[in-house]
């Protein structure tokens, strides 16, 4: 199917070029300002962040301001929204001549979709029908950051192959479906996915790697040049790992119960990450020539554990539990790296620039299936009666469902979003493929030169002034830069 | 007047060099010694951070230590923390070759800063007068880390161009101006700026420029050749631009009302920064040739939307008016470094490294007039009537105020404001003149060279062993660098 | 004793060469899965931290969620943590051609580190005897990371000279030893040490520096070409350096006493290490030739104020007994790093790559005296009655100890810290020198190349790019490398 669609679709090749003059702030203003109007109509603060928290306080018996669900989850919003713009951003900074790109739209994508995930999932989640309108707090904050790494990964399994107007209109689409798809899964199925294993991870990654493959560039290595890392952009990108990893247990944690479920979501995250590095220096020294350690595989790997933990984090998977997961996915993931991802260029013609597949798509749905056997073997001895309900949230429609039961809906809930993900993906793939988003041709992949002011050279100075100081030519006053150099030569 | 002033001044012109060896260790000991002395006269734990806090406690039937404010201000507190040290400090590492005094002058300033901040705050806003000390607790350190922000904003306009026994004096007089500045806009006017866009950004701002104006290099262009970046420290430049964007909440909301008061602020932040982003995409790609976005205006305008949404952070601006102010923001801000910025330096003879005139001064003034404009317009129906004295603090000799009475000191409050700024940065920018703080010669602005020691040279060593190895050519075994290589063709 | 020892493990010389393929996957995978082994037999959830928590509330009386222990510590362990992994791996990637090293090994042992010291730390703090486990919640986490640091700090010692399967090794009897250390220091003498002067600081420096000695490496000028940082590579340094410098005052109270003393123990490091700041820059600048600053002062001896606040963080120490620490300890850390650090290398055979012994160990040992003296200067004036007994724990069976007789103890917690670090490290070190591990030959030391796939060569793109388009010379249509460029002269 992948060859008849790739030929299906080239009635639309067309001759590659970035006109974003035009496009770029017409997206930008034209989306802005619709999201103005839009808030206009519908969003308001809801009682904990308006005037009116001093007579809701006292109506409903409130002690203390510190019972303000902002006490509670604040600190744990700050860092998903690290995650988000510095995690994600610096992670794909790797390539050597695409880090303004890779950190830039970032940021321009996800300062968008923020906007537009406030209103999808208000209008499904929030939205108050007495009077129309969608209440917003920090919890609102932290789900519209968690709708945006839904497209962020979708962005890592793309990246520098499509123009920022591209990745508006995957932006644009990814946080409608991830809205759709979250109602579907945690409203309908009352699936529970603390950390988005499911939710954010699998339908991310899918729906990253459908689009890939819909825009699937047989001509790929004529950038082949730029399509790896220098010295200092792997530095740039273990900021990235890093602060990803560091803040993963307030990921899967920020909107959790409050009490014992973030507590535990936070220290099941927390082990569950630790025994991935392991596992991943590992299998990369044991498959690399020499012995050696591979930095795609430290950069990417060792996050995979934080995945696959995001159902289960606030269950009682017990700590054990959370090193077997991590120990599992360090391998796995690894291993992706190693020989699933060459394996997918080559025969299934999807190009996953960051990997996505390893570190997303496979992980989350281990993720699911972790959460779903977890959930089925749940037991009131090891819960008590008052956990197993508040954990699963057993009440109302979903009273008698045993945990058995959930064990099942969970499984679906991981079907829904495999399903969204690879059936978005293709659908918006075959949007970017128009001819109208003016994406790069294959040889500028990878390159900033094409979106970016690039800074002219990097000129070599100190030494220069140094050799004229120490040499006394004083032919060459002005600065000489090394493009300088190799004209020498021919002179 | 500036030419005026500029010829006045022109007796003073001195051989320029830095003899840091003497001024700056005498500055530093001397400063911190009196700081120790000055310290044990005055300051003091509060109630909440003595070990008195137990019987306090008891006394005031406060519950539990959770109420104690630490809790409730801390995350935000090293929030700030990080935007002041990593923040401000990165974000002007953009130079090619002035990245060490960027992140590192900007350390020292606001070490020193802080404490001479904590005494200024502390005298005007929490002296005790029954045992004429100063009680400090977490809010104090905000509000210090506050008030280096001011300075360290002002030193964006003079980066490269000063040494740093001229930014200590900057920071000691900056600081001094802020805390007057603050008392009379905060205390005295009775106006209320949260995230300080009038006391903090508009004072800073033109307190930077004021400076700048009076320093005026006419030969800058000079050290042309280094006013510039190079790829890598555009990367390390949007570190301080992220980390200063994300945590924008945190400080707009750091010293705002327990309970909704920083639950509102940190949405309207929140908000207001992303529509920004949009705005000042659009912008940058519709001015620069080619459609290119400038890298100068997303590590800088992108912020413009928090500054400007300091004052009505905490007010009901209302979900929309935060995206509204954004909007705008990312608009003037990018035209400002667009148009206004060489404007400024051809005409009015004001040269801004970095463009605080776009990112503080002007956002922050468009802040002071959307604070006093919701302030004049909140209602009763919007805010509650408790809502609205809290808010406001109209109680004890403000009680009888009206909103649109506060909307006319919110005004006056941000004349202040620019009147100190530019009154205070002429002031200082004379005594920074006096030939005795040994500034650099215009030629070696920009240049780390003058104050660090700075490594020799940029190593080319991978590419030199790999050839020796392909090419059996062991003439040179040692490591051959950039620099050696230019003598070649000379040989 | 030294040269002795040296001659007396000649016998173990051999061919250094590091065959990480077999022996660093074999390390990652037993010890991991003896991780998991141990957890599932040992490791629980603590009652805050369990579903149980809602019974445990009810039982206890506890009014709010907000009480437990999560909210108390949660956002000063993300700050620990953020230490720890960007923190501790950041400020070792000064090294030109050893940063993937730095962070890298820095993550795979701060991972394994922390479940080892879950494990240890249980076993004397934390084991249930009822039912033989050990519980763990957020404080558990934060206690790892703690112990975990001791490690690192040694690792700034050796930094560049041992192989990763060493480090292993190194981290393995590190925490055992730390663990016992801590138990003696704490439980036994009831010694107070929030923020690890002697703990952490004294004996991980010294532990370093003992395995150091050990290891001496007599040869080392063969890889002094490396031995050295570039222009990026020290303001990525600067990430660690303001990383660790702005979250230590989270590192000194995380695990003090909920209230005050969080409060106290922030205030007193924060104004610690502002005057640290000072008396670093002033002292480089003094000593360095043309009074430059040098970025190693800075890198490192701006934190010492940090480390020698610790044990006295949450005592009664003053705002200006915060600043005279600081001020002190800047001064003496940067004279050891000018004058103390070569002397060691020369004279005593100690090879301290990150000079621990003037960021960790010579400020721990300052730390330790400063916590002596204020806590046998304590008086129930300036605590209160309840204060002083909250602050030191004179409760149970040392209810009756005064504060001078608490002095001695805290001088008897620093000796065993010593004690430790040196004779544990001199211990490991011979551990370190059977020839089963790999290292590398001296001239290979501070090379990434020998553990990890390095990107090939830094290619001169753009400029090249350039050249070509302005000067119409298209015989070269490949991308030029500076590799090649040094292969023309030679044609």
């Amino acid at each position: 199917m992948g060859n008849c669609l790739h030929r299906a679709t080239e009635c639309c090749e067309r001759p590659k070029h970035p006109y974003m003059r035009i496009s770029l702030p017409a997206v930008c203003f034209v989306w802005q300002t619709a999201m103005i109007i839009l808030f206009g109509v519908f969003i308001r603060y809801n009682e904990e962040s308006s005037t009116r928290w001093v007579e809701y306080r006292k109506a409903n018996n409130i002690s203390s301001d510190v019972e303000n669900d902002f006490y509670f989850r604040y600190p744990s919003f700050q860092d998903v929204h690290v995650m988000i713009f510095v995690g994600f951003g610096f992670l794909m900074t790797f390539l050597k001549r695409y880090s303004f790109s890779a950190v830039g739209f970032n940021f321009l994508i996800a300062a968008f979709g923020l906007q537009w995930a406030l209103l999808m999932q208000g209008w499904f989640h929030s939205l108050d029908y007495t009077d129309g309108k969608i209440k917003i707090g920090v919890e609102s904050l932290i789900n519209a950051d968690f709708c945006v790494a839904g497209c962020l990964i979708a962005y890592g399994a793309v990246l520098g192959k499509v123009s920022p107007v591209q990745l508006m209109v995957l932006t644009l689409f990814g946080i409608t479906l991830f809205a759709i798809e979250e109602f579907i899964i945690l409203d309908l199925i009352h699936a529970k996915d603390a950390g988005g294993s499911m939710v954010i991870h699998t339908f991310g990654g899918y729906y990253g790697l459908a689009i890939s493959w819909v825009l699937y560039r047989p001509n790929l290595e004529q950038s082949k040049r730029l399509h790896g890392s220098v010295y200092h952009s792997d530095v740039f990108a273990m900021i990235g790992t890093l602060f990803l990893w560091m803040f993963w247990p307030s990921f899967n944690s920020a909107i959790t119960d409050h009490g014992d479920g973030q507590h535990r979501a936070a220290i099941n995250t927390y082990l569950s990450l630790a025994a991935t590095v392991l596992t991943t220096f590992a299998l990369s020294s044991l498959f690399e020539k020499h012995g050696k350690v591979d930095m795609v595989h430290i950069q990417n790997s060792t996050l995979a554990g934080g995945v696959a933990v995001g159902t289960a984090a606030e269950f009682m998977l017990m700590p054990y539990g959370s090193l077997i997961v991590g120990f599992i996915c360090g391998v796995l993931s690894t291993l992706g790296y190693i020989f699933i991802s060459p394996f997918m260029e080559r025969v299934l013609k999807i190009q996953d620039t960051c990997g996505v597949h390893n570190l997303h798509a496979m992980p989350g749905v281990i993720g699911g299936i972790v959460g779903a056997i977890t959930a089925a073997t749940a037991s009131v001895e090891v819960y008590g009666r008052e956990g197993l309900k508040n954990t699963f949230d057993f009440e109302g429609e979903f009273e008698d469902r045993t945990p058995t039961v959930q064990g099942g809906y969970q499984a679906a809930g991981l079907c829904v979003s495999i399903v969204f993900g690879i059936g978005g993906g293709i659908l918006v793939g075959l949007i970017l493929k128009l001819p109208i988003w003016g994406d790069v041709a294959d040889e500028n992949c990878f390159d900033d030169e094409f979106y970016w002011e690039v800074p002219d050279e990097e000129e070599v100075l100190p030494p220069i002034l140094e050799y004229n100081n120490h040499m006394n030519l004083n032919k060459r006053t002005d600065v000489v830069t090394v493009e300088s150099n190799f004209s020498e030569p021919q002179g």
